[in-house]
């Protein structure tokens, strides 16, 4: 046995073991969902709990054990590799996005089969002597899709929730939404970052997705960063102050879609209950210390503007967060809400990762040198590098492990329904 | 105890006994019904099985228990009266029609029990001695109702069906959507009419819709009534000549309309499987002898021009078919499928009644002194009376004792979804 | 010679006087139009004043000219073939309805000469010795077929007017769009109608639309219409009581159509200079004794409704209006306006031809008999008898001599741009 | 008379000159122009060429006129601060951008009376003899927005023109468009740039719009250049491998838009007649060496990735075409179409500037520390900073002395009227 064999021996341990692990996550996390909500599907970009569970695991069948047995592979339904499959072009034809809340069948329960039948498969596979490391580092790349889709799984669900008559808890457990009165956050506060010419993006080494490298080299004036992000009560202010209502603060399309939509305030907010939200924990009062989510693009642009300042660019965001550990609250926290930040004074930066996402300025745009992974998984993120914005940090759904300083999470600008915050910057000039 | 109370309690005896059956063929039709398919909707004019059963009871709640209990009615969920009404804008908001597919909650199972919550109150409404005959005729109301709906549901669920990806049957039961062979169908003959001053419309005794009165006289001159409905090899005919790609043949809107959806044959034949269709038994070969269903009012009345006939008025229908029994099949038959007519020449008018809706050539037009029901009930049929077209007879999933002669259904002209055939007219000159 | 030729060239004298006159009085109506007026559409049902100039010529060039001479024929411009073409499929095809406003080319002078081409070809036909019955009856179809384009021509210049920022007049004659105030119409009474087996639509002798005819039989019960039309003043009533608030006066259409398009007034009435509307001579006050027009069938019903009555069917109509004189005002009395009633008790119907289309509650269905038009002609009315509402009486830009008692206008029930207006009916024994 | 004033009087001086050339060109470019073709809109982003001569009028109206006189300004026609207001929200509401095609009024000559009122007005103030330098620079942005319109203009009416059924020339000069076959361009090389840490964007002296500024460094690495544009015989290949056809090619929101719009070529390329497209001198064959024009940013991106390449982000552009004259053509070449690069291996970058813009790589984006202007016109370009991409280089329609190295012009990722072409880039490293 060689020396790589044993390493990658090792590898496929660590994986298997990660794979139950995640693998168990994402079966926590619909425990007990009831067939019919697993089933719906409240908007084109939305997709129901179940199509979810069986994409995840669709992933996996098409790019390992499709690609490990070639055309002896026997899959668990011929269908699935239509209808699981998100918008692969080059692996067969996709079933529409805007149709999965179209698909009674298969229902939830073979959908749990076909999840077992794909571990079962992939257990026997990671418990070979030897896994080359191409096929570790797809099911690497597996793994990390399974974390995204878990964070989409309970964006989409608190969507689909949220219009229910009754607007029903995801997780009926008061405790884990009630945000600790710990005091108040202080006045926002602006840490100094230095400029200069920085890398930027993921090494060589370890996990990450394409999008995220080449490590490179960028030139960065000195700026200022706001040290938590926007508060529920700043971002009231806003709305009190006409925020909504004047178009001067707002980019041009932007305020086209507010105007279309009937922006008012975040997503989640109630017109009708004024000081209520919905959130996984049902309807609760709006925390005036949390951090505003589910803002878009446009809305957090807006708000930089009304405040005197801007969003940061993914870059500056990155050479700050870069020094930082990866420390949540992430979705194992089980809060399911964006904490506020602790009280008083910080002198550092706070609510970094985890929390919420937090727009830049950047358009999703390849690194300089960007090669998207050979194949049709050169479709994972490549393709979608226009007219999308990035995001930095993780939310309080996001798996722990999953995001790190060279994260690029994009949505479209109107995009409002996840976990999505603002935190300002401003010019060191200013 | 007067006679009329004595009237009064046979009356409700037997519309208890009624209310019975009627309630229990309903939970037939959904028996083992998977909860995500009875969630789903396909289209905006499509609703949810869950939804079907929950609005069939709010329909008794609303028009019944809370028409006789007033203020002091205690609902089964209050919400409920906004999400389970249709259109009754005089009690209340409705819920909008194309999200009803949004509505997770309540989860079948909780409709279930508000179904059964209704018949505990209804029946043990039905046990009073006296039932007065106004909330009588509600009540008698409320179940041509749910057998409109027991049909809605059929047709609903057939739709939603069709789009799965394994096109599942909705009872696997081969031997009732085989269609037997008994021999081929004659050539169309046609059966002479007389013309004269007729009575249309249903008179003041039994129970008929308000959009079936008042009875009321017409002139009809003599015409021509093909004796069976359009088979499949004739409507075939039809598409091998040409038919849906000659403007000549169509009404500008349906050449507009056959357009823009692509239309090239009726609604569930399948064009990459050609020979089959999708059914409630699931894809299945087209018999050439079975009346062509499925067709929308355009492609109907284009079929007539193609065969140099055209579509019957509402009238010279009723006046045919108030001569004849009111036989089917019907959906008792647990054919699930529109059969062929016997072979042979038959010298008189076959499936008037049950097989299929037969599209007339009439506008859904108020009868001369037409009156709508008072109150909100008076939303039921009237205010549709625009951009809508009759159909005549039922079809082979109608309940039976729900159509008679002067039974006026309607669709808009482009509806392909209800089991919708095609009978042609002639007038007797040509 | 004989008789029948003699005939045929009185008629062709008769006709060229004819052709001569209404050609005249549609160069009448476009003098001194700016051209880019003439070159705007103001919506997809609405065509420049350019296109209605061309077509109509296109329509004598196609029907008359091309059938006279067949392949001999050379045309005045090949691509007027199909840019001129309304939706005649049978002849090739059309250019699309809503892109008619893109067309800069040709240009309005070069649109002029080819209406004197077509006038020069056209009477030097009508100069022969023999015209052929078959020809002299399509160019008096073509007669109409102006005469109905110079009504349109009118309403659809009224329409581009009013969106513009100036509100300008199309004649900016002042006396002719005063509306005399000559004392206030009386309350609205009913004029009594008897029922009974009655004669409809157009005999075979004199010139009618393919869709009066044939003349034929109908049952009609003895029924009420109002003496006038309903006034400004009325309707305002309605307003002013909620009409455009409350469903229960509306069809179900009706309100959604209300509800999509915020409308709380009739079209051209100013929400925000209250009294004032728009009309062919600018900006004016409402008189509130002059019939209520640009209505839709939608609000007509509802004002109906609204009022305890209901529209008259077009056979009520038809029954009254045949007995009276066919007597304005039409275009030519040049009020280019709907005037009141004259005052005082009339004991006689008023207001029943000229001043204003009068919805009626009739879809637009073929009679029985009904043939259309041979050949491309046919497409003439037959291919719009679905989801059409018939009108009856003509308006004050309706030419003199093109509407009788037996007249079919229609149009879809959301149509407002025309002079519509409303006639209300009752039943004798309400 | 201090030196600060003289200057300004000479600067007053120039500016008249310049004044007075840009309007006269402007006028030049109408010259002729049939009102009714002047008047017309083809599409939502386009205008009508009569709207751009009164914006542009109305540009310097409302900031400089009305600016220097204040309440005291007496408007030309008070409607106009609303009608041909573009887009200003802060100075008041603008007519809706795709109702422009429906202003009938005012009609052309009154446009043009406009124009010289505005000019008689301009050229007095600066006949003054003192300039404050805040105005004259208000006076230097409203021509640099002339010659914007200047282009606008032209390509506007190409799209008009070329959906008229004649396919007319906008100036009929064939010599014009005629392009010199002087051989064929050589096969493409790669021109070799330095990367480094380098300047971008324009200095504090010299007009440049706000989006350009500041002049600030960022760091390239080494890159390869197209050294001349993609020529039609290369974008035809493309075409006959399918490029349109292979999703892996595109963008993924490119080949959704790909899709819905059918799109098979460039955008005036004529499928049903191979080998002609477009122009502004009216249908002409296609020159295989002339540049690809009429091209999305999503073709470009796919066509570039077919190629083995990608675009260009607009820093490497403006680092490569800085070091070169501003050399075109232009409009004043009267070419009015991209001519093919001059033949034969050119060891430096052709078709840098003129000829057709050039799509980069980058989001338009706004510059570290960009400021916009103060007051309304800060909405001039800042609020265009979302889903738009940065365009290069000039064209030849663009007025020569608008454009520079660090001018940034900016689309939608779909827009293709304009002309838009394709310069190819490397990274070194491949």
């Amino acid at each position: 046995m060689t020396a790589t064999t044993g390493f990658l021996t090792a590898q496929a341990a660590r994986l298997a073991d990660d794979y139950r692990r995640l693998r168990a996550t994402t079966r926590t996390l619909v425990d007990g969902l009831d067939p019919e909500v697993a089933a719906l599907q409240s908007m084109p970009w939305a997709s129901p709990a179940k199509w979810h569970l069986a994409h995840t695991s669709w992933f996996f069948e098409q790019f390992v054990l499709r690609a490990v047995r070639g055309p002896a592979h026997v899959p668990f339904d011929d269908r699935y590799a239509t209808i699981f499959n998100s918008y692969y072009e080059q692996v067969g034809s996709a079933w529409p996005r805007e149709q999965r809340g179209l698909l009674a069948r298969p229902d939830l329960a073979t959908v749990r089969r076909y999840r077992e039948w794909t571990d079962d498969h992939m257990l026997a596979l990671l418990g070979d002597d030897c896994l080359p490391r191409a096929l570790a580092e797809r099911i690497e790349l597996g793994l990390h899709h399974e974390q995204q889709h878990q964070e989409l799984l309970l964006t989409d669900l608190k969507h689909l929730l949220s219009l229910q008559p009754d607007a029903p808890a995801y997780r009926a457990r008061p405790e884990s939404v009630r945000i600790a009165p710990q005091g108040r956050p202080s006045r926002l506060r602006w840490a100094s970052c230095p400029g200069g010419l920085q890398k930027f993006g993921a090494g060589a080494a370890g996990f990450a997705f394409d999008a995220e490298r080449p490590r490179h080299q960028r030139w960065l004036d000195p700026f200022l960063l706001g040290e938590r992000l926007v508060t529920n009560a700043e971002f009231r202010q806003f709305i009190e102050d006409g925020g909504y209502q004047r178009p001067a603060l707002w980019l041009s399309e932007g305020w086209s879609v507010r105007t279309q939509q009937g922006w008012t305030a975040p997503l989640y907010w109630r017109g009708d209950q004024p000081g209520l939200h919905f959130t996984l924990g049902g309807l609760q009062p709006i925390d005036p210390d949390a951090p505003v989510v589910h803002v878009s693009f446009y809305e957090a642009d807006a708000y930089a503007r009304w405040a005197g300042a801007r969003l940061p660019t993914e870059f500056e965001w990155e050479a700050a967060a870069s020094q930082l550990p990866v420390r949540g609250p992430f979705v194992e926290s089980n809060l399911l809400a964006a904490p506020a930040a602790p009280p008083g004074p910080s002198g550092r930066l706070q609510q970094v990762y985890g929390v919420a996402w937090q727009w830049t300025r950047s358009a999703y745009e390849p690194y300089p040198g960007f090669e998207p992974l050979p194949g049709a998984l050169g479709e994972y993120n490549g393709k979608f590098m226009a007219n999308q914005y990035v995001l930095r940090g993780g939310s309080c759904v996001t798996p722990e492990g999953h995001v790190r300083a060279t994260y690029r999470n994009f949505f479209n600008a109107d995009a409002r329904w996840q976990f999505t915050g603002i935190r300002l910057a401003k010019d060191c000039r200013k």
